[in-house]
């Protein structure tokens, strides 16, 4: 072993003991007569001490000598700190240099291993490995350790089996788009990296395995957005014999388990919402609930008048903004030219101050008065001092602008707060959703998802209309999981093959293995799965994903550290029997 | 919740308690007046009954006419049964039917879903969902998930951080075939599924993450042979400022922990033997050593006599043969075939038998006296009443000749017992291998696998004889982990990889990235991994590991009940940029 301790467990207790210690040189701090080296590994720093009276002149120049990153290891006494440091556990001692080996040296780091770098994002992607160097990386990928384990201590305590599910499976046109592995043994076949374990966690439950759980690696060659990785984590549940209301209870109780041990909070009962009220009152699916400001519809009270701007709306929808009746012009101007960003895309604005003195003042004075306007307060549960902010247009633009706008003021006015756990269960989704291109419908979740029981005939009829046994779990404003209950009747899930377009032919060449397992005894059962990339950064009070994965990908989907993906041997085309079309771009 | 309890946990303390049961119909009874439904879930049995005095005529009926495999859903009160079963933990009781609602029926399965069914492989597989229903399989897939979450428990504990590494990595021409997974947003250009995270483990290392583990699939696109997988699972392990003993010390540990709590088998500090020792006692560098039958090399005491046969071989060795003298002279004719066959290819055996009366009887009589013979017997520590086996020729193919006919009379003999563990360590493993065919030097670890210290020099000069600090832990006769020391200085790293016949530049493509990381402070570094299929069927008892993995391929590299691998969509291979090149074959 290259050390007795580790750098970050020496305390006053082992003044006067021998200890080994190995790590990375941090800093030296050269006063001349005194070198002060502080040392770094996984678990701390410790200051080692070279000095003219106690080391000799040879260490003591060694020491000097000794370059950032150096790997070294020491042999040296515990010993009492002149000047004592309370900002890290061992800043009462440090360590008299006895002896000194260089175990690697290091060329300068292309950027600064210090909780704040200079280091932008690509050149610490390049050289991930030294970033990881960095307590915020290193402390994330430790955190993530911790959360998944706690996953499955709780889904183990509570009676899961954590089955491994295949890699190499079937590619299926239903949702994103899949990678493929061209296979050498059936050449012209491929296999396909699973998008979730879907079908495989069914068939368990028809295997009556009852209760089952796996934290693991998913694939989607989608076109990435910032913040998505074309590999991601997900914590696959599923259990048998169980209706909705189990599969929140169960995974509430998880939930809960990972707040109370992680983040030490605890919570109370999650709240329910149906998908409907959280897209009245949030204007979005998945409503950030650590802070008020719901919409007030305000159609009933704005329209009729002479503005017609409301009057040819669809819906017209305010929120207040606390303390907004304070904003200068200028102010709210900018407010009105964020909203009308292309990223947010409302036509404008109307605002009204509800003045501390009950009064109100808005941009639409010339067509509301008074009490028009204190209905609007009333609506939107504005208080004196409040801006109320005002869209209106088409339903469901405008409730997705109103969303953006409530967000980014509660930002503004920091009310999105790391430390505060909002939890929310959105429940009663909608079953299908209509492509506005092909004006076909979609399955919401996937099309293995039960409609709630009794509207199968309205499939038939109206088929917008169907919910679904379909739920979310949203935490501070983030779909942290989603699942529902399955079909497991063999004609019902044929029917929802037939409603999604898919010929008799082609859901038996995709599915027919899940088809031909209902007929064998399916038991009833639902699931959920958790990002879990997505929970351990807002666990960690953190908005990207990124520092919570070892080795992320960049948005053109490269590993820029090992340079991947790559060109790759003729002799390995050759033998997968394909050809690259080099003339086609 | 479709129960209140499962069908394994209602005893007689139940008695007169109102219950929900729902599972699968195991088999009926039908006595005319009485019908006895024995209804199976994860958790076991339980045992119904309608009768005719206290179930509705219409309810017996109902009962009468469940399929097997029918899923049902039953309310009834648990009564004392008449006739006990104290094969089963529930045989004290049985639940009289009160509502029975049948939740799907089952067509008939086209095996039976007993311990012992009538299923075949190929049958099995593509019902794997049934299979899994049954004792056998269920059983052993619960064992596997609690064998991951004792190694986790243990690792975690130990301070090891689970990390994952990326599935969609890079090609490497270096060891087997690599799977690969073609790049839609980089066109012509391939990802790799990896082999084992062997170099992000090490960066891990070099990134100060000290201890590493991860569970994690591998893969790798070989002629399957039988109980091989494409696909398979790794405990992958690394730690930093370490030597080999501390990596043993530390996984003896973890190996100890498993044999421990999953066997409850009590193990003394693991033996250690070096590879060459290994070789020259068992003839196999995983030695089984629950029973002895050690190699006794009979050069000294064979050759130089009249018989031409041993006297031209490089090496003479025999076994002997526990009770062996008693083996009838067909016997011992079908061994002399058993060594002959293709698959073992020795040329002939020669036999000793030693006699009860302390005589010799052998079938080279004609060449050696008794003397001679009493000198073979001390050489294998042959008892009276032993068969001495010897074989000869050159030392590599009859070592392996001999291991293979010590193992499978071992197995005849009954002394590979499933309830006895042996593990062994076999350290100093040649770092090089040569290649037959092409003469070349191959890793015989890995590349990246550390010679023994003062052993580089011999690298010019004799490289077939440097010894790497790698080592596997074997158990049983197989070796379930391996893992060596690595190298962690770039100029030795550059140097083997010299040796393994890459060009600099070709070390630079492939593994550029680790060469760069070793100039920034690299610390000393080694690990170990275990195959996790392997390990979790022989602590199981079994031979195979395909019922420990819950969906397995077969050995055409397919899934049989999704049938994958299979064509794609002419659209996916468009937006990769390929062609099947069908002219090919």
């Amino acid at each position: 072993m290259y050390r007795s301790h580790n750098c970050g467990e020496l305390r006053e207790s082992h003044i006067n003991k021998e200890v080994t210690l190995a790590g990375w040189v941090q800093k030296t701090r050269d006063k001349g007569f005194v070198v002060w080296v502080d040392l770094r590994d996984r678990y701390g720093i410790t200051q080692l001490i070279f000095d003219e009276e106690r080391t000799s002149q040879e260490l003591l120049e060694q020491g000097r000598n000794l370059g950032r990153e150096f790997v070294i290891q020491v042999k040296g006494t515990v010993i009492e700190r002149a000047s004592k440091n309370d900002k890290i556990p061992t800043g009462n001692i440090e360590v008299l240099v006895k002896e000194l080996s260089i175990l690697n040296s290091s060329k300068t780091p292309p950027f600064t291993i210090e909780d704040q770098t200079d280091g932008g994002e690509d050149l610490r992607m390049k050289y991930r490995y030294l970033d990881i160097r960095r307590n915020p990386v290193k402390e994330s990928l430790i955190f993530r350790s911790k959360v998944s384990m706690e996953v499955r201590n709780y889904l183990s305590k509570e009676g899961f089996i954590e089955v491994e599910t295949p890699y190499l499976i079937k590619s299926t046109p239903e949702g994103a788009r899949d990678f493929v592995v061209p296979s050498r043994m059936n050449q012209g076949q491929f296999y396909a990296l699973p998008q979730s374990p879907q079908t495989f966690k069914q068939l368990l439950m028809v295997g009556g395995m009852d209760k089952y759980f796996q934290i693991v690696k998913c694939f989607r060659d989608e076109d990435l957005r910032a913040d998505r990785q074309p590999e991601f984590t997900q914590i696959d549940c599923e259990m048998a014999f169980v209706e909705q209301e189990d599969i929140l209870n169960a995974f509430e109780g998880l939930t809960k388990h990972l707040l109370k041990e992680i983040k030490g909070v605890e919570t109370s009962k999650f709240p329910r919402m149906t998908f409907d009220e959280a897209m009245a009152k949030y204007g979005n699916d998945k409503p950030d609930i650590r802070f008020g400001m719901e919409f007030g519809e305000l159609n009933a009270v704005a329209q009729h008048k002479d503005f017609n701007v409301f009057n040819s709306a669809e819906l017209v929808v305010g929120i207040a903004v606390p303390g907004g009746a304070s904003y200068t012009r200028k102010e709210i101007d900018g407010l009105v030219d964020w909203v009308r960003r292309p990223q947010v895309g409302a036509k404008g604005m109307v605002y009204v101050k509800c003045n501390e003195d009950g009064s109100f003042k808005s941009s639409v004075d010339k067509f509301y008065d008074q009490e028009d306007l204190a209905n609007w307060a009333k609506a939107t549960d504005a208080k004196a001092g409040d801006l109320i902010c005002v869209l209106s247009g088409d339903a469901n633009s405008t409730r997705a602008q109103l969303s953006a706008l409530r967000m980014e003021l509660a930002e503004r006015l920091g009310l999105r707060k790391n430390n505060e756990f909002a939890p929310l269960w959105v429940i009663d989704f909608p079953l299908l959703e209509l492509d506005e291109e092909t004006g076909r419908y979609h399955a919401m979740h996937h099309p293995f998802t039960s409609p709630k029981p009794g509207q199968m005939e309205l499939l038939e009829t109206d088929p917008g209309s169907v919910k679904a046994n379909a739920y979310d779990l949203v935490l501070n404003g983030n779909e942290i999981g989603g699942g529902s209950i399955r079909i497991h009747d063999k004609e019902i899930q044929s029917t929802m093959f037939r409603h999604l377009g898919f010929s008799t032919d082609e859901a038996k060449a995709q599915f027919g293995f899940l088809m031909d397992a209902f007929q064998y005894g399916a038991p009833p059962h639902g699931g959920i799965a958790f990002g879990l990339d997505r929970l351990v950064a807002i666990l960690g009070g953190q908005e990207t994903i990124r520092d919570f994965i070892a080795f992320p990908k960049n948005n053109s989907g490269r590993d820029v550290m090992i340079d991947a993906p790559a060109v790759i041997d003729q002799s390995q085309l050759d033998e997968l029997n394909l050809i690259i079309n080099d003339c086609q771009n």
